[in-house]
């Protein structure tokens, strides 16, 4: 499967969104995603839903504010501006944050995935995490495609607390849990921010019934 | 997306359904869902399966019984007088005691969405729940977007007397547990009523699996 | 939705399987349904896959041996025709057996459903079941759609001893476990077959998880 | 259902993929699969998703290395040749051991599928499993598709150390867990490795649960 073109990456991040919300890795309104292509940040648009996305759910964002629209072909164009008339969600600086740590690895582009997921949300409500590597490896995959997994303080959802905490807290990680809110990857693309939530979101609930189950140490 | 015509709400609405009944929020003939149109309710016939939902499964009611059908377009009305000849869900009632609800909000449309869905049933059975603010706040999300939500003690589905407990106790919710029975949540339109029954369900979700965990207070 | 002719039953067999397959009531090959149609019992054929059944997937099985094929279309003649050559699936007999209760009602079509599905299963593991009312009701909806629940003893699948001890303990009822099997379910058509299968294994899943929760007496 | 032409084949094994996927019997880009045909081993490439898998998606690997391609028609061939340049999943000798221990029950052709399911995954974790016989059969489908479960050591996925530990112990099986890691299955077409892996899997949930019940001996 290749995704190279802007409508390539917009109709497998619709895709993407769907099978997150499909398989109950997000519910109603929840969630937000984006990618960088040409100079410009694509977000979902705020109050928009993962089951339903279409590439009219996403608002475009200039990286720096004068990035030109040049790269982009005409029909592109036309989309962009009216994408740039869309609200984006309300976690947009987060994640700026995260395109910045990516950009420290000298990634341009890059992708982003955030999703109130059931089991980092419960595995966030357990006393005593190391915040530097909050979820334990039952399987080697989590460290085979991200690495050890940071854990973030509560703060309001969109609040520039949560930014300012975020920024303070992120370090080197690829992914975060938001305690008591939800998880947090990024990547150099879209495939890679997406395996990387899987296999977050994957880890934690095999983490939690096997520590229901007596089974952690 | 844009949802204005009532071919747009009652597509949306089967949408909804179907998604709900694909991800285990209901199963068989249970659930129904109504939205308010041009002075008519457009409600869940029956017996219908939210699996299979189609425009044809629609009854419609018009909220006062004077209402005429001048507003609606010729096709729509070959349409609406076809839905008059279908049977309501038996949950009509509390339906329009919801509706009642959201118009001392000034909300002149809207629409309610009533779910048998697992987890919210199981919270239910717990004793001592405080019927005020029945599902504890384990991530910021449902008092954003719902506020607290009530409790309605058992009565018979679709009887008389779950009406008038109903309409006794509802107060100024926006969305409530009929114990043993299942979830209810009203809005300004489909998303937000479906954004509502979405985050009631996976805070029960959560609530239940963090309480067995013995990780609530 | 009306569901009359005999491809309309094939094909809302087949949703309602694969819907069954998606949800995981059911994997891999197991589970098997049926209905009558002009005295004809059309049953998935052995080793079919619910997640993936056509129409093609199905044996047809005259009700008595000498039932003509005149009350079908010429073109259903030749799908019945083909349909006879195929291998019914090896719970046939139970199929049969749940008719012969259907006709005791006067009921002359009618609709089977057996599924393999997970809370059913657990159910029957629990020592010391009420045989002719094996499954509590947390909602009052199974007694609603479907009465008490009868539990069968374990017999190998597909066995004469399954299908006698099946004959001599079935009851009046609709709907049946059989222990460390599944679950099976009759009505007067694929829908009410399918919403009491439904009812029965999610009250069988909200009873298995209330009980380990100790929130049954 | 007839699966016999390599296209049918391809398509069959993009279903099944997608199936499990969306059933959470794997996640983000989890698992592979393959397939023998005209003396070709067609298995998904590395980095693919089960989520969105295409024709495109599967490496050719000849099973000998002077194998021809003259079994296969014009139109196939070019797909072989491009197939030929992908690179298989790094588990690709784990597959060929699997075809090693098919061959000694005389199949020539047949099909492997490896998952990270959740349960099978959860169970490798708990104590003390009998190596030979690993998951205990609370219903009698596992053993009537399948037989006894082998158990494999943990050793890195995709290493030398796991592909030598499999060939020593991988025995008589047509199953086995990799612990902390996943299952594996053969058989002789994709039906088959498929039903397995779904009875495997299905068995380890209801196991996992009921042993949590306290309802295992």
């Amino acid at each position: 499967m290749t995704i190279d073109t802007l409508n390539d990456k917009l109709k497998f991040a619709c895709s993407i969104a769907k099978s997150c919300f499909d398989r109950n890795m997000g519910s109603g309104t929840t969630g937000n995603l984006s990618f960088k292509h040409n100079g410009y940040l694509f977000i979902t648009a705020g109050g928009t839903c993962f089951g339903f996305l279409t590439p009219d759910d996403f608002a475009a964002v200039p990286v720096d504010e004068n990035t030109s629209l040049d790269a982009f072909t005409d029909t592109e164009k036309e989309y962009v501006k009216e994408a740039k008339t869309r609200k984006p969600s309300k976690e947009l600086k987060l994640h700026r944050l995260v395109y910045d740590r990516l950009a420290r690895d000298g990634i341009d582009g890059g992708a982003v995935i955030h999703l109130h997921s059931t089991y980092s949300v419960l595995w966030s409500c357990i006393p005593g995490l190391n915040p530097e590597d909050c979820v334990p490896e039952i399987t080697p995959y989590l460290g085979m495609k991200m690495g050890p997994c940071g854990l973030i303080p509560y703060e309001k959802p969109g609040s520039e607390e949560l930014f300012s905490t975020f920024e303070r807290l992120a370090g080197d990680h690829y992914g975060w849990i938001l305690s008591h809110h939800g998880l947090l990857t990024g990547g150099k693309d879209l495939m890679e921010a997406f395996g990387r939530s899987e296999e977050l979101e994957e880890t934690c609930k095999v983490a939690w019934m096997a520590r229901n189950a007596g089974l952690l140490p």
